[in-house]
């Protein structure tokens, strides 16, 4: 045993997050010893208070700490607008354009073969269900511009049209603040199929 | 608030740790909400037993659950070497190298003026009083060969040798596996100037 029992198991638990090595689980281990106690301890009760105290929200399934979410309690929100993300980051990417006032839906994720993700894994079902209840006039899909995330779309837009809602997709173009000469090929492709007249 | 409460709070306390940006805090906070509560849990033990339940070594300042260490209670290891090393970190690769069967003595850092660490930030001080004590015949310079570890090591070699006792440094030179091809200028010159006869 190279490493005394605690540090070693703290070094195999970092080492099981995202993108965290071996290497990277050792650095942030000694970080942690030589950091003040009490520092640890909010990191701790951090990690268990997001756990123990959020939950999926049972109308629009972000993530939140009261159910319904805020998003959905707020009055101020236009109701006849579902915006179709797939996982919270999403809609916290959204809120922070301040462009958009409806409400959203949480797919928690897209469709994709390769990772054994069906229509049936993510929360289409419950996304209907709104629908059939009434009252929403036009779905928005944002799903990402990726291969998953245009499959989803395609596929939700053919499953939404029977049941009588507008579905529009979130435009793909050339980024704010971007350059022509930079950007991908078919992004500029995109940028140029969705032209609209000045 | 973008996010609930909790999940920010957790996105904040994640954002402390080193190399750790608001973005890939954010993708660890929703790592941690996708994951099984148990695991979390373990996760959050594991932080505080490290930080509570480890103390530096009394005697080599190693990280170390009991005191004095392992390495400095066992009857095997050789009493009269003593490796000086900058962190844990580096006895661990040194014990991995199962090369050593001395005893060790842990800085705490290297001698960086950049930095504001002076040779009085580091165990020096009880590095010699471990000297003064008797017993000691070498000590092995392991400090890193870059700047603060070289300057380090001068430091201690002009230092301790007025103790008595022999002062050697780690050899530098090619790693083994290594090509000449890909080696830095200074490492093939340091490895030209520690040849030796075969």
């Amino acid at each position: 045993m190279i490493y005394p029992g605690p540090v070693a198991r703290l070094i195999e638990e970092l080492g099981r997050l995202p993108g965290v090595g071996p290497k990277t689980a050792q650095r942030l281990a000694f970080h942690i010893l030589a950091t003040d106690i009490h520092e640890v301890q909010r990191l701790a009760e951090a990690l268990l208070a997001a756990k123990a105290q959020t939950v999926n929200c049972s109308v629009c399934h972000n993530i939140t700490d009261v159910d319904p979410c805020r998003l959905c309690r707020n009055p101020e929100r236009d109701r006849q607008l579902v915006c179709v993300v797939e996982s919270p980051k999403d809609v916290a990417a959204l809120e922070r354009s301040h462009e958009y006032r409806g409400l959203y839906h949480v797919l928690h994720g897209a469709w994709s073969p390769i990772a054994g993700v069906g229509p049936e894994q993510l929360r289409i079902k419950e996304l209907v269900d709104r629908l059939k209840a009434g009252g929403i006039v036009e779905v928005i899909l944002a799903t990402n511009p990726d291969l998953e995330g245009e499959a989803t779309a395609m596929y939700l837009s053919r499953l939404l049209r029977t049941l009588g809602v507008k579905v529009t997709r979130i435009a793909h173009g050339l980024p704010v603040g971007g350059e022509l000469d930079y950007a991908a090929d078919d992004t500029i492709a995109r940028a140029l199929q969705g032209r609209r007249e000045m």
